[in-house]
């Protein structure tokens, strides 16, 4: 296996020639230019990460890294921790939401422990625990620097296997208490209000919301994590999930593949992973648009377009299989579409063409 | 075949108790309350179609239709009208964006001549021409009200048929000047200013866009349609693809089918049928945000939500087939996610759990 150090040095960013050869294509199908809109861009950075024109996304694989967070006990989520293991174990029993929307799409579930609290016992729940949940950030660090990056270099492992069986992942996660560890990740990197990061999620009180905003200031003020260290920054108020997914989005940089983002638990990794190697971004596809605050201010600052408006806030990877449904179009449109030149079309009077129709 | 006035008056609309015994089967699934968003709208919509609390959508059809607009003469569109023939059948040979999209989804295609200037003299396109193009509407009505009624009744016709076989109809159509059409119809009937309704596309200039919207301005005055009168509207400022596609929805409608709006263009024959049969809007389904503001006028009259982010202005109906993507989805969550009950959780601590994860 490679050490992620040593693939963050080897990551580069797209393909320029490629890029540039599917915008030539893509300009040349039978539509008004740029009428595809998104969809042409979903092509055309397809074609830079994988260097060839055409792409083909029939496998896919939705990644969920399952971990418990130490934080619960500071009261941010009133669910029995055990949840997570539960969970994890439903998921691979297909019944939960990212575990019927990938079977709806064809993509395969990888579910791995790399951080729940108790053994699962369940064989289809991929064995790879770091440590046995995060320590509460309230009261100093979830974990150590070492046990980060055990757990980055686990998630980029299990992605590097998973990918032998691939064409593009989606990620997800599954932890009681991540949304207030992905909060606190952001706001230890972006400096951020932790007010402006956390959102009142459906039935949140105000109570209830103070007190979350109270706990992830309190953690971040305790650890004073260095934004410019983001290994330090997950050791010291992230998540084993997360962490694992930073090594996902590194591993699919490294290995020239698609990857998806789902909503603000994968956004915060995948922030991490773009601030470790910013090239890593020109391999990642964001989906839906979260509603989480932390989300806005992540997708912009890595200039994300998530294009589903689902409303959607479930996590687990549920927003990956549904916009994989939608990449795999956009390679049928560069695939399948003729060229104005298949049915001899005068592109000279494409400038009024693109005016109307 | 049923006449399409005596199906508006059997058009009732979703069945109410379905819409109660989905909403309370969506809660109770395995997920935070509400968590998956609009997919569960979809869900619970679809069972107020069609009855049941599980649906199928696996055979879909895309219905295109193709009619040329006198109107071009007045140089809104100034690639030559024989486009629209040559793009029909371009359609039916695959290698256009709605074929190609519709093929990528395992959905069928249906292009129907219902008003090409020319025949197409190509089998694979439905010959079902109610008169060769419109008139000028800038010189008179565009059609008489017996054409668009008859031209209402084949899209009616055509899309019952098309029902045979599925068990949902995308929407398109295939036009030069149409753009022009359904501003035009979208002013008339909403009052709203010409200059709202129209966008400048990606390439048209200030002078050419002026001049589109004096063109549908004089139209307009011209043709002094009354807004209480959406077949009369059609009649003298609408197109014969438009009125072909109302003819589409209210079938939908009548037979209690759920059909899917792409662009500006297919919602502005939406907003006819539903100004014709209030109660056909609950069988219809938005797709993507269309960046014509007309589109905008339309969407907040009838409550459309898009829920695809993706700048596309291409129209052909090249929507549709991603939006039952995420429809399909929709109906899996609702088939195959376990409830509560099925993992023995206590919902007693489910408000806590909504508020986190």
């Amino acid at each position: 296996m490679v050490n992620f150090y040593n693939a963050i040095a080897e990551i580069t960013g797209a393909d320029e020639v490629a890029l540039a050869t599917a915008r030539t294509h893509v300009d040349n199908l039978i539509k008004p230019y740029g009428s595809l809109g998104r969809l042409e861009d979903m092509a055309v950075k397809l074609s830079g990460i994988t260097g060839q024109l055409y792409n083909q996304l029939d496998r896919c694989t939705t990644v969920v890294l399952a971990a418990d967070n130490g934080v619960v006990v500071a009261g941010v989520a009133a669910v029995d921790p055990g949840f997570t293991r539960l969970q994890a174990i439903n998921m691979t029993r297909g019944i939960c939401g990212v575990s019927v929307l990938s079977a709806a799409v064809g993509a395969e579930i990888l579910v791995v422990d790399i951080g729940i609290n108790t053994p699962t016992g369940w064989p289809q729940v991929i064995d790879r625990n770091v440590r046995r949940g995060t320590a509460n950030m309230a009261e100093g660090a979830a974990m150590s620097r070492k046990e980060a990056e055990l757990a980055i270099q686990t998630g980029f492992d299990v992605a590097c296997e998973a990918y032998g069986n691939a064409d593009i992942l989606g990620t997800g996660e599954m932890g009681i208490g991540n949304t207030s560890s992905s909060a606190a990740v952001v706001v230890a990197l972006t400096g951020c209000d932790v007010a402006a990061a956390v959102g009142r999620g459906a039935g949140l009180t105000d109570a209830a919301w103070a007190h979350k905003v109270q706990v992830i200031e309190h953690a971040v003020e305790l650890n004073h994590p260095d934004s410019q260290d983001p290994i330090g920054v997950l050791a010291s108020v992230g998540g084993l999930d997360i962490a694992g997914l930073v090594g996902c989005y590194l591993a699919a940089a490294w290995l020239r593949k698609p990857i998806i983002i789902d909503g603000v638990i994968s956004a915060a990794a995948a922030l991490i992973a773009y601030r470790l190697a910013p090239a890593s971004v020109d391999f990642m596809f964001a989906s839906h648009a979260s509603e989480e605050p932390a989300y806005q201010i992540i997708a912009k600052e890595m200039g994300l377009q998530p294009f589903l408006d689902l409303h959607m806030r479930l996590g687990e990877g549920s927003g990956c299989p549904l916009a994989l449904q939608i990449l795999r179009a956009a390679c049928a449109m560069a695939t399948n579409m003729g060229t104005f030149a298949d049915i001899n079309f005068d592109t000279s009077v494409l400038v009024d063409y693109r005016d109307d129709q």
